[in-house]
């Protein structure tokens, strides 16, 4: 596809899966290549065909232009009219904002003043921890801070219990009339419960397209919105997102960035004995992104059933790690434990700051040969540095470059693992959209919880945990 | 052992990991737990005789209550001088104080005025990411901020990069005389270049004990003199390890809860087809131990040669997950992907905040039923579904419970799971101290970054970096 030679853009260098570099035992071969690739080709075929039919939307959010336009107006009004903003989500309603913000804000923004961020403080709460949201508490203004609460059900149990405290606190601080201005709901344009509540209360709301899945919906304005309200360009974002979906049109799959990434790690998992898929970034400012990434591969593709309807039990696990910290962590088992792991490593060729390493102290020889460097060139000489060395040792692994870190290459990069699962899916021959296995385990909570409707649960429960025979030290 | 009926002690519940519970394909049956049973006791007396020769130091800290009031006085002291302190290091020397400042400070502690807080803020810095590293300098005030260094070694690569720049920022912001008092130096009693700096400049220091590895390190100053000054009662975290370590001197595995779970999780590992360890508390508090474990585990287990000197590339792969906000994400590929993982839950039976959920909203039926509950039943009953799904599921699992989170119980659970670690390597028969895997990586950054005496491995890595065919997209 043509690049815009004037914008970055992510590269993959695969040097390090190949055969005829690390050994056939765990590198690919030309002819495994070759047996995969009509795969591949069948499976863009496939995806193309559905994207046509309008069921794959998540691949159409780059182009929302407008839908963008309309969150940023929003979010700048409101970030005028508040110093603090809580979003409460969990799982892909919050790992999506969580990760830009992360990837494209300072460490610490929160404790920077109003002048120097521009806009207001962020705060997530994505798990039911009683003491965790206290804390979060004594951190807040009711009077001053935003409650953005994003579920795509309207009733995810998670995020509605925290819902319901938080709704008390901001009455008793605004008043029954002033607080409803001060909540922005996220969720389906018709359907659920928090739906409802928002159209009785008169909260200002925010619509989830139909069909757009929490792990792929960081496009939506379950990404966006929060985002916008930290100061991020989500219109490039997008772009950055369309970038690489137009890049996604090429037919071969060695000029299609996903299709080489899918068609690497289906054949790691079934074919090289490689069922762990690590994801491994030299920046702090991407740890999120790779806890993003393993919620997207994981409830994508750890599926009981094939499409078919028959028991497979598949899926690769996923793993994060982030450089060089990392190094001196799982380093030493991913080095050599089993070679069980497929090592993606993620790079930025370009840091904002490169962080001269002052000169001098020639006398202590551990440390005279950095100076005149930077942490820059370091931390990208470790990443050369440990790709080498597992690859010396017949571990496969690739590296996803970045030019530098921003929206626009952020957009590439998640527009580029999202097509990514959407194309393994298709090589997996399972349903990449849905998560039926979650579902027992949210029955079993209704039932301790006593929800209505529940109450033979409760006792198929009870009954089970006393018949079973108890191991206790 | 005899516990003190006046405190809280955790146990283990592994009831979920029977086969007579889950069925006999990935749960343990009684001749299988027979058969290993020797082996734990084999290990349990090696591991008590290299104690007695003093060749485990750390299972001795727990009763360092001497050097601990050193630490507490000292940290006192310098907490009243110092409004910040910046600890640097990297792996064992910044995943042991991290663990304890999140499990026993609120989140957001740094945000708090100093009166809510008492001691100093507290930031880590455990990476070399250049932009990471300036972003944080914008929160640091050097004329009143503490510097604290942690290298065992005395020379560790980032850590010591990381010294250099912020070592020259403080001598700006102080002077060459006055910058020194604002120094602690964590490290080896007598050996490294930072022992011979700290010397030469007048920096006060911290012994880390010989023989005590990283990652086992928690119970050294490198763990307990961050924690004191963030206010942590670090003679209640001693208290609590060395109430774990009584009970480890029960001989018989069933009464010893590190046996127990070593005994679980080898078995796991090498004779029910479960290679991957998850750990998943239910607690945000607890997010860093988990990265805590995964580095004693991975590091410690996973190995190329047993200590016969042959080859095996044993070791676990351990995994992090937090409840409940990881049922939105792993979750669905633990209950339904390929069978080959243990989960180890971790729960807090009584929160300090209970966080009571909102009476009303009968008009909803998703929300109605949460009313009357609290926070702390509904992430408990979220535990306790989420187990006995994946036991329905023949899916192993076991949970640790903790009466409460305080010092002393998480002293317990930390010196668990370094016990446990201990036994498994017994079982696994590795070196369970070292990490050979990792030296290939350092020696290649050393050749790239132009370290004196690389310049033939910097050559070979140019030639083989040439000779590669190269694949890129």
């Amino acid at each position: 596809m043509a690049h815009n030679p004037a914008r970055p853009y992510l590269h993959i260098d695969y040097t390090n899966m190949l055969a005829q570099n690390i050994g056939a035992e765990h590198g690919i071969t030309q002819p495994e290549w070759d047996g995969i690739k009509p795969a591949l080709m069948q499976a863009h075929s496939r995806l193309k065909a559905k994207r046509a039919e309008g069921k794959l939307p998540f691949m159409d959010l780059p182009y929302q232009s407008d839908s963008a336009a309309q969150i940023r107006k929003l979010a700048d009004e409101l970030s005028g009219q508040f110093d603090q903003a809580l979003v409460l989500g969990i799982g892909g309603s919050a790992l999506g904002p969580m990760t830009l913000h992360q990837a494209l804000n300072p460490a610490g923004y929160n404790m920077l003043d109003r002048k120097s961020r521009k806009y207001p403080q962020i705060f997530f709460n994505d798990n039911v921890d009683p003491d965790d949201l206290h804390h979060l508490l004594q951190l807040i203004d009711p009077k001053r801070c935003l409650l953005v609460v994003v579920t795509k059900s309207g009733s995810t149990t998670e995020t509605m219990s925290s819902f319901l405290i938080l709704h008390e606190i901001w009455i008793n601080a605004l008043g029954k009339d002033k607080y409803t201005r001060q909540v922005v709901a996220v969720t389906d344009p018709a359907k659920g419960d928090l739906r409802k509540l928002a159209q009785a209360e008169g909260f200002r709301t925010l619509d989830i397209l139909p069909g757009v899945g929490g792990r792929f919906s960081v496009f939506t304005p379950v990404g966006l919105f929060p985002a916008a309200m930290a100061g991020i360009d989500i219109a490039e974002l997008l772009a950055g997102a369309a970038a690489m979906d137009e890049i996604f049109q090429q037919d071969t799959p060695e000029k299609n960035p996903a299709l080489t990434c899918a068609g690497l790690q289906y054949l790691a998992d079934t074919a090289k004995s490689l069922p762990i898929s690590v994801v491994m970034p030299y920046s702090s400012q991407l740890r999120l992104l790779t806890d993003w990434f393993v919620q997207l591969w994981a409830e994508s593709l750890g599926k009981k059933h094939d499409l078919q309807g028959r028991q497979v039990n598949v899926g690769p696990t996923p793993l994060s790690a982030v450089g060089t910290t990392d190094q001196h962590s799982q380093l030493q088992l991913f080095m050599e434990g089993p070679c069980d792991k497929l090592i993606a490593f993620i790079r930025i060729e370009e840091f904002a700051n490169p962080m001269p390493i002052k000169t001098g102290f020639s006398a202590y020889e551990s440390l005279s040969y950095l100076s005149g460097h930077t942490l820059a060139e370091l931390i990208n000489a470790e990443q050369t540095a440990t790709a080498l060395a597992l690859a010396n040792n017949g571990r496969p692994n690739y590296t996803i470059s970045l030019p530098r870190l921003d929206a626009f290459t952020l957009g590439q990069l998640l527009q580029l693992l999202m097509l990514q699962t959407a194309v393994a899916g298709e090589l997996y021959g399972i349903n990449t959209y849905d998560q039926p296995g979650v579902e027992e385990g949210k029955q079993a909570t209704y039932a301790l919880m006593g929800r209505a409707g529940h109450e033979e649960k409760r006792r198929q429960i009870e009954q089970a945990l006393k018949q079973r025979v108890r191991a206790i030290v």
